[in-house]
């Protein structure tokens, strides 16, 4: 199974890494060698020149080679880690200033190094992003200035890198995966370990499975109880999703800043990376900073982001047209046809399906990449962004039109429109040449394909996912692995096989395994979450269940989401994060969608109003669009009053960030008030103001007779000389005042 | 009329504010003349103590005194301007630290005063500002701890002090008034002008005012030309109408933020002054600060908040039912009824709103003002933020109501209901004890009604707050003075005249009339704007010119106001401000609103779509709210776009604070840098990094001498010394798969 190889005892190779920070998959097309090979020195002098020790071996191909790269003074790593500490205290990221890492002498380091490390321990996590940083910053930018081919898009200096990938750590693999097999909740620590070793990009995914997790234990358990006592459509269970999904999303919002302020990363987003594949169009002055920024105009960015408009029509149209074709021929062959071959042809839209939506989706997928790569971002998370709300729009399509297609059209239209699937029986009966019609049998509305389509989508499809997911790639490698084993002894005869040294075969076994596995990609992952946090917002109402399904398909998937990196992918390189960025918007759009959807769906099948046999001349449209936008202003009402409540709570991470800020605020103004004492003895005090008054009065006084004649603005104020004479003069005024009143009396 | 203070010459007292920072004005009641005398007593010391020279002066009455009050030492001034400073610096509404006032000693302070004027000068606003946080800041905070009597609810120690207000410059305010009479738009100096005399408070209100001015040219001028070619009722003038009132909110809430940077104020919300109202239940540690803090159950305030929707219904209730008896009697005498009296019955309805509304208006605002302090809030600005917000729903039904009743009930409705008014028919006859049926005429749905009470709204009662605000006032007081002369020519027999030293006689009697002026409060005016922009956001779809009458009152607006600053007010603290405030929230709601209002009265009053003579039979419900719909979504929409384009633009006092920003930060990293390299020969350049690399493997590999046999990691890594073995292992590797290649061939 997946989890194979922490099954057994370690295999020998896994031990250790040798301090290996990073491996360089160098593959050389044999008709470039000359090309590779002088690209192969400048690699390694770039390597040697930004630090790295480095050493090269065979990769199991024998066209492609394995650079083992390390950082080779440990001074180096501790400088860069200050210096990256110091940009994120510039950068507002942490509060405080990191304590510098000495470096003069090779003693002081060593004395302080313990002390250091007390202090703020540089994690694994921390020191392979920074080597991986070194490896690919610009040249002048003190980095190596590698690139692999594949973000390079294949052509430049570099297009011989295949891949860069730091090596897993296998017994804290092992330790991992069987620890999370065992328990029944994840907690904190775990993340924090996750988050230790695979950065908080990873971390962020699994500290959202883990809140999503927690949170669905109360659908579930409601869902159940309204599967049993309300039945379906309840208008009941549409509002407590509804209000259920408002509370979560803001939860999230709030416990990701939380997280953010605790894991050290608030903010952190601001720190853009440079993406390499920018093109520039011009140089110019950045009015701020006064250096010199690479500019792309962003009106013809504008303009290309402008084509995500036919992007999404052309992802409608294509994936929008097949599942509306399948859909129609799987209604008439299964409600309608009725002649020869039925049994045969009821399985031609599954088929149809299969065979052409990866298809479609890759191709797609594909095209939104070309257009993000014509967007041509600066950063990195820009770059992510774009593309993130592309595959939204393509997997919003696939995921749940086919479910739009049979509530909103096929049953309250499905009286209209089934009589234009006789095209289909014209089509057949062309073929068949046969005069007289094809048997057909009296269509009526299927009730119950609503229900089971939702079954589909939130049951069969996640075991489908689970298992595409993890047992094929695991499947695949091991077809892959025999037939290039097979392919080897082919050809073992024209090549000599690898010779590696006996103490380290085993290692450089694995090395190679781990180099041909893919790259981890969290992206997918949450993907496939909030797709499923979709179908829960917008159409669990029709199958309460629901909940109870995702509950034990994301207990399932966060353990096998684990193998899948442990086993299935290489290293993930530790980036940090501040938030789990661009999908936390596409969870609003479906908690805020799913109050609409819930409204129609609940109007539409409950009970008296229509139910599934009504046909649209019994559906009051305004009734319909009126308990939709009621249902719409009361989520965003709600959405607010849940917003304030949860804005009011203070989370951990922010009272731990608040207090810092308060002691370092105190701190400040403690100094400054000492010096405000030593040096001004008389404060404004109740004692020492007095004399201050006194003294500034009788100096006036001295200044003016040295004047002579004082003017009206100086005389007026030295007509009562102090408080006490005004507080005489005022008491002889209120006297005075009493004694009209008494006498007025 | 009002300005005619500063029409004629300068009346002889006001040429000089004689020093005075602030005039306390201490009522005493006859019959509590005792008490009165002892807290006078305590009133001067404290403000002694406090450090503030006083005197002591009678008021018109003469059961009243005048305490001049004045900041004794140029030193307290700075000294509490730095603290102050400090205060921002630490809460980071300052970038830089500010420079200390250096007060060692009296040359030293000389020496440098010019220096520090010319750095960063005291304005006038921040001097009234710091004096009036030291007369009312709590004594253990250095301040002289007095509330007047209406903050602190008439009772306590300080009951008998009226008020405390600063004295207007009216030099300025001469030059202030000529000036804006006489330019066509108020420019960005102007703005900065009355920031530096009133504070940023009340130049926000003007900076809203001028920003509001400049942005109604555009829909004036469109409404002019869509008045003229495209009628009442025009979709194309609704969609245009919302895209511009989306982009000014936008653009406002850019320029607000923009304002307070250029300003130095962003953030000055979060340095809250603590109410010294509020009632704390119980004293806890702060988790954060570890200090104490006063705490009251948020439980508790928050089940007092809830009292917000029995008042909103009471609101709706009483001022709802006010409106909807006038508009049905209204509609009964001049629209159905045709018997006797008919000629004065008209202003029935007019009188009874004249009557009842200012009535009911003041009794709801005092019963909002008592929630809002059973509210019991921390601060000023929570507190005010809870008012606002309660004024603003009793404004919304008095504003907007009659036209929501005439729009939306009267004509769709009309002819439903009108049979229902012979009510009153029957009420009358009881009267009358007529047998015969009085006389009416039959009833048809005035189709001008609508646009009729538009006008009024947005015409003639502009017109008549202008009166009420400026010439009332201005009119009450003359009346009152001279009710007043009259009684004390009266009274003269009983007491003395007030007697006045000859040099201060004219400022003492200028003093006297500035003290009974009224407090300015800038709620008001806000609410007339906003309000305001309700009109236009919400029914100028129904008369396009509404613009245009609002451009000329605003233009005058922004005039009386500043006449009524300046004449018809006690001149205003100068408070801080980062914002409107909450009147932002209720522009927003208001824009927004506007989209769903226009639509529905394009759908329901636009040419075909029923029309004013169509009855409800007529109008396609599911149409309009279809249309209801599409509208507030494409609002939506059209929303997140244009802040995001906006937020894309960089607005001059953003760009200014990043630019101060990144300079300390370049400034900061620098000093890093210096020290990196000084500590540091050796960086990960590319040439020193090679050295470094080379001298570690040499030292790694002697330790292994030393050591024994090594470690298979520490072999690992010994295989290929330095980057020139790699480079020539690789090289021969690569030549070996060339080679297999070519032989494979």
């Amino acid at each position: 199974m997946a989890g194979s190889r922490y099954s057994g005892k370690d295999s020998p190779g896994s031990k250790s890494n040798y301090d290996v920070d990073y491996v360089i998959h160098y593959v050389i097309p044999p008709e470039e060698a000359a090309e590779a090979e002088a690209s192969f020195s400048q690699l390694i002098t770039a390597l040697s020149s930004a630090g790295f020790a480095t050493e090269v071996r065979r990769a199991r191909k024998p066209s492609s080679l394995l650079v083992f790269v390390r950082l080779a003074s440990d001074r180096l790593l501790r400088s860069q880690v200050y210096r990256s500490r110091v940009q994120d205290w510039l950068y507002g990221v942490r509060a405080a200033a990191p304590a510098p890492v000495p470096t003069s002498d090779e003693a002081a380091q060593r004395d302080s190094e313990d002390k250091e490390e007390e202090e703020e321990p540089v994690t694994e996590a921390e020191r392979l992003r920074i080597a991986y940083l070194l490896i690919t910053q610009p040249r002048n930018e003190g980095g190596a200035g590698i690139v692999t081919a594949q973000s390079a898009g294949g052509h430049g200096q570099w297009r011989f890198v295949k891949s860069i990938f730091p090596l897993h750590d296998h017994a804290f693999n092992r330790e991992w995966l069987t620890q999370w097999s065992t328990k029944y909740s994840l907690e904190d620590a775990d993340i924090e370990a996750i988050r230790g070793r695979f950065g908080e990009r990873v971390a962020f995914y699994f500290a959202f499975m883990q809140s999503y997790f927690s949170f669905l234990l109360f659908p579930a358990a409601f869902g159940l109880a309204a599967w049993m006592m309300l039945g379906k459509f309840s208008w009941f269970y549409a509002l407590v999703n509804c209000l259920w999904s408002v509370v979560f999303f803001e939860h999230w919002k709030m416990k990701e800043v939380d997280l953010a302020v605790r894991w050290g990363v608030r903010g952190v987003s601001r720190i853009q990376h440079p993406r390499p594949q920018f093109q520039f169009e011009r140089e110019s002055v950045d009015p701020v900073t006064g250096e010199i920024v690479k500019v792309y105009s962003p009106f013809k960015r504008l303009a290309r982001q402008l084509l995500q408009v036919p992007f999404a029509a052309a992802c409608m149209v294509v994936l929008g047209g097949l599942i509306v074709g399948c859909f129609a021929i799987e209604i008439f062959i299964t409600e309608v046809y009725n002649g020869p071959f039925k049994q045969y042809l009821t399985f031609l839209p599954t088929i149809l399906l299969t065979l052409f939506m990866p298809t479609f989706t890759t191709l797609l997928t594909k095209l939104a990449e070309r257009l993000t790569d014509m967007e041509n971002y600066e950063t990195h998370d820009a770059h992510q962004a774009s593309f993130v709300q592309k595959i939204f729009v393509l997997n919003f399509i696939t995921s749940y039109m086919g479910i739009f297609l049979t509530a909103f059209v096929y049953v309250p239209f499905g009286k209209i429109l089934v009589p234009y699937l006789d095209v289909f029986q014209l089509t057949a009966q062309k073929f068949t040449a046969d005069a007289k019609p094809l048997p057909t049998k009296r269509w009526e509305i299927n009730p119950d394909r609503l229900t089971k389509q939702v079954i589909y989508f939130t049951v069969t499809a996640q075991v489908v996912n689970f298992a595409t997911e993890v047992i094929m790639p695991h499947a695949k490698r091991k077809v892959f692995k025999t037939v290039e084993k097979v392919q080897s002894e082919l050809s073992e005869k024209t090549a000599e096989p690898v010779k590696d040294s006996p103490e380290e075969a085993d290692f450089l076994e694995r090395v190679r395994d781990e180099a041909e596995l893919e790259e981890y990609d969290v992206t997918i992952d949450y993907r496939e979450m909030v797709i499923q946090f979709g179908y829960l917002s917008l159409f669990s109402v029709v199958w309460p269940l629901t909940a109870c399904s995702f509950l034990v398909n994301n207990w399932i998937e966060a353990r096998s989401d684990a193998v899948k990196i442990a086993t299935n992918c290489q290293r993930p390189i530790p980036w940090r994060a501040d938030s789990i960025g661009p999908w936390l918007d596409a969870l609003g759009f479906l908690s805020w969608l799913g109050s609409l959807t819930s409204a129609a769906l609940v109007f539409l099948f409950h009970g008296s109003n229509g139910g599934p046999d009504g046909s649209p001349a019994d559906i009051r449209g305004w009734a319909l669009l009126l308990s939709i936008l009621f249902a719409e202003h009361l989520y965003l009402v709600v959405q607010l009053v849940v917003r304030g409540v949860i804005r009011k709570l203070d989370s951990p991470g922010l009272q731990k960030e608040k207090a810092e800020r308060f002691a370092m605020r105190k701190q400040l103004l403690e100094k400054m008030m000492e010096r405000d004492i030593s040096e001004e003895t008389s404060g404004p005090g109740v004692s020492g103001a007095e004399k201050i008054t006194k003294a500034s009065l009788e100096e006036e006084a001295r200044k003016l007779s040295v004047a002579g004649e004082g003017r009206p603005e100086q005389l007026f104020w030295l007509r009562q000389r102090g408080a006490s004479e005004t507080i005489q003069v005022g008491r002889s005024l209120i006297a005075e005042a009493a004694g009209n009143y008494t006498k007025a009396k």
